[in-house]
């Protein structure tokens, strides 16, 4: 069965900005989307912000085995019961791809646990993206490094969680570097940040990083079912313990009670 | 100067139940204060849910290097513009430590991005606490391990990322373990979480439990100043570059712009 | 094509010891190869200490996707020559799997960087491992915990260094808890340390540790091409430089010369 | 007590290489204890190649806090024996500072288990040093970054393991980056790397680079004593356990035997 893999864009700019609209025509998500599909391996649709609960029901979610990010104009438009849900899908087990502005996304914020900033240039500079650990299954099929001719910068420190590995980093012609591609997990969810990808360039048409995409959507995926009751905090009362105990001291909950949350 | 800490303590079942109030006179947080002020490198206050603004004002975390936190039962209680404040002091790089029930409290849940969960039974077994990482600072003097004759059983999986370092793991009587001191850093903030506590046990007046407390509040302070704009996304603009470039391409923003968030 | 894995077994105490050849007649190695080749997508060989460079020429690591070492009172018998070229394939993208008393075998504890010490009991006693990273593909298909009646203790502090991820964590009768399922990478090569197997117990005729060991090869299994000239330190001269700079400054070395090691 | 650091140098081209020597008339050793030697919580010495067991005998390493390594063009000669010496005390507990080329020393190589191995070019380069995380002790009173108008160039991918913390990356004039600052643990001691330090220029002059190395002393200063043992693995045996047992099954080692090494 391919990779379930929703595109969800705000698809904000490509509406109202010339530029935005010639370079992508079908929508940040459309052109996203249709890098995923090259690959047989990857079944890939689209969701956006203007959508009923943004395209993105609890039971699409349901059904969704890797989420991709694109936002940037309107991060505080998003519901957040819906951006709640999708933080709990990551936990049970969708993974995330979040990229570029998505850093500033309410489901990136709340799964990092930091405020996500960085400094930023739009200059349209040179970009070098390095390879730091080619053994990654998000590099497979990479160069040492690529170029893009235009992109925004992003520069360090960028606040976030020491992360489980880093994939790649960015040099910038102005000066700057960036920690470009990291992982982490938060719960059953694997989590990538990809740095490219600003909207008046042509990032997503360029086949190094349309190739990243399917790289993170095949490492992103998790092939087991969903983990069932990640938030809970399950009582094991005493005459189920896998030793024998007696109970001893004073208590404070009641035969059978839920715990305080 | 003196390590500033605070401990917060909930003080609720202090006031409703006695065995509580009899082990613990002073409150929860007296007890953990008084561990601290054995030591003369720290300054212990207390704070608790019932004060103005929690005893937590902007002003009081500005000068407050690490702070202890303890809360069971009334986790709701505690106002959502405090938490994040919290959350935002220890960003800028105050010290938190959150001890045992402390696992579902919103500051900890918010600056983990997972949900924290774990098992637990109230049966008053015995737990035996082992040493994984002899060299942190946060097991200087302890021994190899050390037992605690009666604590609350908390249970792997226990929901929360992948640490910086493991330094304690817990055996329990009937048959479950729990990584019971682990470390993370966000922003410039040091975590601990530190699972022995319940308040129905004298855990709090065991001569290692406070030793734990001090190294854990000396391993969390960090000496420098607070790290200002921790939460911002400074704009550097192309004539500020530190290498001479030329400004490029469409462009989304205008001139002096903040950018989206 | 299915997983290479080659299972290398000491094949020591198999001789000498009634018990031990009692329990598995074909060998350790022999008894965890059939576990393995228990999965269509897996294809299990042996190599013992015994044969010709240990069965582990070049050629046939250059063949192997992963390998798995079960060593114990032999260590020092493994030529150093075979353990550096057993290193040098783990840089190079293929996985090892350490068990049990491999802990000392010189090829993990080069991989380490560390003395790998622990403690321990040979007492029969009662393991109960817990899955502590339920989400994690070594985990996969595995009850939340799973008992071996008996084992050898291995207990904390073990000297390695903070892995990527803990898969498990042991409990063990006597009172003590130990790491059982730890990750790293190092170079390409994905390494995962799993502590049950003492040589006088059924262990690996356990249905649970046959699961662990299958998932366990999976993923440390790397599809993609073996990393080549993973040990050189290449010279990108001045005339290659991606951006065009100027050789300036008093220089070490000659044009074309090969850096110092 | 001051934190007692050897600064240990080759020594080699500060003899045969006029550009050396004129930099650095006292060595580059002699340069970095200067730097040191200005904070007054530090008291450092040097060591060389050329006497007798390296400088490093037992007694000095027993008294050594933090040991800082600078080698190029002689790796090979350092004995063996005085290495692994070397090796045991970081893992006791002594800190370790490796800088520049001491990324091919045997000691660094042996602690990281992995080829060290990067790309480099001698073309007197400008390089940009970005601190990726402002809140890390080692990167204490610096600005967000600081320049070096000539360095050696070295690039991604730096083949070690995935740090602990990643505290500076360098920007390359000639298009590369680098993670420049890294720390690891190996057993009981901190281990710092970083990168700046090619010794045909001025670089152990920098205010900067002397602020980071005073500040690296005193993250990798470990202030308990020394851990005992840290190579052993003792046996516990069931008389001795810490819950009771009874001896079951079948045993390999007899009573009071040795483990297997």
């Amino acid at each position: 069965m391919p990779i379930r893999t929703v595109v969800w864009g705000e698809n904000v700019h490509e509406q109202s900005n010339e530029t935005v609209a010639g370079l992508y025509p079908d929508g940040l998500h459309g052109a996203i989307a249709g890098a995923l599909n090259a690959d047989a391996g990857i079944e890939a649709t689209t969701a956006t912000l203007q959508e009923p609960e943004h395209g993105l029901t609890e039971d699409r979610l349901a059904a969704t085995d890797v989420l991709i990010w694109w936002g940037h104009a309107a991060h505080g438009e998003v519901a957040d019961a819906v951006a709640e849900r999708v933080v709990a899908n990551v936990w049970s087990g969708m993974g995330l791809i979040a990229l570029h502005s998505a850093h500033f996304s309410k489901v990136f914020k709340r799964l990092m646990g930091t405020p996500c900033g960085l400094t930023w240039r739009e200059a349209g500079e040179r970009e070098r993206i390095w390879v730091t650990n080619p053994a990654h299954p998000i590099a497979a099929g990479l160069p040492p490094c690529f170029e893009l001719e235009n992109e925004e910068m992003y520069g360090e420190p960028f606040r976030v969680p020491e992360p489980l590995e880093t994939v790649f980093i960015g040099w910038f012609q102005g000066g700057e570097v960036f920690r470009s591609g990291l992982t982490w997990r938060r719960g059953a969810g694997n989590v990538f940040y990809f740095q490219p990808g600003h909207e008046t360039y042509p990032t997503y048409h360029d086949p190094n990083i349309r190739q990243v995409l399917r790289n993170a959507v095949r490492w992103a995926h998790r092939p087991q079912p969903r983990v069932a009751g990640v938030a809970d905090a399950p009582n094991r009362p005493v005459e189920a313990a896998l030793e024998p105990i007696e109970e001893r001291g004073p208590k404070l909950h009641r035969k059978g009670e839920a715990g305080f949350r």
